[in-house]
């Protein structure tokens, strides 16, 4: 497996690009509305947010994969058409605009939006440019894509990777989009997928909810679960190896591509949290239960009082110790031992559930750096788990306090 | 029921101090040791954190409480002791010192401790200053001793009120601290209730059971629950009332009082959470059940983005919509109402889960209190809760960056 550039263009046969539909109103100068599109119809799986406020474009994109076939994704930003009491209507409406372009069927268009929450939206922007999007999807251009689905992101995100099936050199694309109200359930914030591997529909699924339990689930920005949060998958078989349909060694193949691309995603996502300076790495290993590792992972990276010690280079493992406690699980707080590490080096700061002395000077450059790592050792099993997140810094009070404004 | 001045000192026998024993020995300028004493032995009960991390203080409290009884509290701020290897040890000496000085009986003396948890610490600054401590218990000084026990607090949380139970004057007071680390469960942060009510062991605890459940347990200020939250009641019976021994007239005179007292501390520790600039208070009504009501009046208050755009005076009622929805409960999300209210109006925002037209110049009008009610009207039932919670500044990444530093 290697990285490769074009993100969601890497595979073959898929277009995308981005324009300004000026979805605000505001005539900012910046695209705001982006569409990936497959030569052919693809194999496609989504998964959704568990947030019981639904945005209205999730409704209509779960309604067009009923029969798992999808062959374009059409996204706005500047608005998350959630809360609308016109919502629906202007999400299938999107889809028609762009299948009609096209010359598809509105049902093989897939809708997602982010922004803001609960804010007035008509079809016209939609209108107004769909044409000029649908002229562009001749081109491969990810990056332009990647871009107009951005919020108060900082960075794109982009990833793709190649890798053989058999004898043939397939590929995975993704783009995404994150920041705030990240503390993913189920699915996750926006990210699109594509690839041009040619598997059956239900081993994608298994695939795909196997993998976002172990990436984008396990990603905390702000520990608030957003109303639009959706992955979504496409595979249109243009690799032409011999489809997947069992669990063998293709399978496991793709399987670990898929992961790579997720895992780099979620990776992106949390280094570039809203306001964050820092990537925090929350590693834990030899728990009893997989439950355990997971809840004890996630707990540290979503603690408030934790996240802003990072921000402030302050080694104070006390609030490590004090997340790992109120987890919802069962960890013998006496055997924990934590280390805390980054390109600086590595210092032991807990053994046995109690403080152990070290180098406030050395932990200082250690927690200097901007990708810092938390290793746990529960001491009790055989069971390991990651979860990604940032610092809380004064820039997440400040976009968030000025955000709709 | 009015409220008076005297903290825990205005029930009849009890006395309390503060003295700087310098606990982190950095010779800084303020009182650090706290204790309060009764005349005669009291009924007592306490409750604890759920965090499994729990303060060496908290094990040692237990012990002590096994019997239902203590005579007194000390407290020290400075240092939680906890994820120390000699903490239980110092705890207790801590208990020993004290008795020795009072003449009372080491299981009858209480003990909690606040700050940096997993810092070394001895028992000489207790050593050295429990005499100078103990001297001062001839006095009335509850101010001193809410002092004593604050750490990033910036006022006094300090409430008593007297109320009659049948023909005898009865008072219930109470000193507090809180600030960081806050989002209790099951018990809270630290709060010592004493009162002069004679009453059973058994009615106490169900009482306080009750009480704290609908108030410090609806308290967040960061959703970190410390390892050394406690609340502690201690009855020491004389204002000569009849004994309460049955759930009569006389038990809800005295559980009114006590609810009103561990309100004001609640809101009190909310509006003096770390760095806030406004007390936060949501209200749900009309919910289907009360779990329905508390889960959703807490997770509003617990949204860090809600309280970063409260913050910031946006009346981004998204936000609001989206913590419901990720509420653990099954709220009907097309039936909720919302609104936002101060001293300076009330606004509605949302109706059947969908936004409504407002005026934004009145909004914020009414976001610039220093004191914002937020109206949840679910359309579903008879239930309803109130939580706490405040803001989120960019002082409290301030207060969190720096803290052990």
């Amino acid at each position: 497996m290697k990285d490769i550039q074009g993100g969601v263009c890497a595979p073959k046969g898929f277009k995308a690009a981005g324009v300004n539909a000026d979805i605000k109103g505001k005539h900012e100068n910046r695209n705001d509305l982006a569409a990936i599109v497959s030569d052919t119809l693809c194999t496609s799986v989504a998964t959704y947010t568990q947030n019981k406020v639904k945005g209205a474009p999730l409704k209509i994109t779960k309604k067009h994969l009923k029969d798992g076939h999808a062959q374009a994704i059409i996204c706005n930003s500047g608005n998350a058409n959630t809360c609308n009491a016109n919502g629906e209507e202007i999400a299938t409406q999107t889809c028609d605009l762009l299948a009609q372009e096209l010359g598809i069927k509105p049902e093989d268009v897939l809708v997602a939006s982010t922004g803001v929450i609960g804010q007035p939206m008509t079809i016209d922007p939609f209108k107004n440019h769909m044409h000029e999007l649908a002229s562009k999807l001749k081109y491969e251009n990810s990056d332009e894509a990647a871009h107009a689905i951005m919020t108060t992101d900082t960075v794109k995100k982009e990833y793709a990777c190649e890798f053989m099936i058999g004898d043939q050199v397939c590929h995975i694309g993704a783009i995404a989009k994150g920041s705030g109200m990240i503390h993913p359930n189920m699915a996750t914030m926006l990210a699109f997928v594509t690839s041009d591997v040619a598997i059956s529909k239900e081993l994608l699924e298994a695939m795909v909810h196997d993998v976002v339990n172990d990436t984008f689930n396990m990603v905390s920005v702000d520990g608030d679960t957003s109303t639009n949060d959706m992955l979504i998958v496409m595979c249109n078989g243009l690799a032409e190896n011999d489809k997947i349909v069992i669990k063998d060694h293709h399978y496991q193949a793709m399987k670990d591509a898929l992961y790579h691309i997720c895992e780099e995603l979620s990776k992106g996502i949390a280094k570039d949290g809203e306001g964050a300076t820092k990537l925090l790495t929350s590693q834990v290993q030899n728990a009893r239960t997989l439950y355990d590792a997971k809840t004890t992972a996630k707990s540290v990276i979503t603690s408030t009082l934790f996240k802003a010690a990072m921000f402030g280079r302050d080694a104070n493992w006390g609030r490590i110790l004090c997340a790992i406690g109120y987890a919802p699980n069962d960890v013998d707080i006496t055997k924990v031992e934590v280390s805390l590490s980054s390109k600086a080096g590595s210092i032991l700061v807990c053994e046995k559930g109690a403080g152990v002395a070290f180098d406030e000077e050395e932990a200082l450059k250690i927690l200097s750096e901007d990708e810092i790592t938390i290793d746990i050792d529960l001491h009790d099993g055989d069971y390991s788990a990651t979860a990604w997140g940032c610092d809380l810094t004064y820039d997440y009070v400040k976009i968030n306090g000025e955000y709709r404004t």
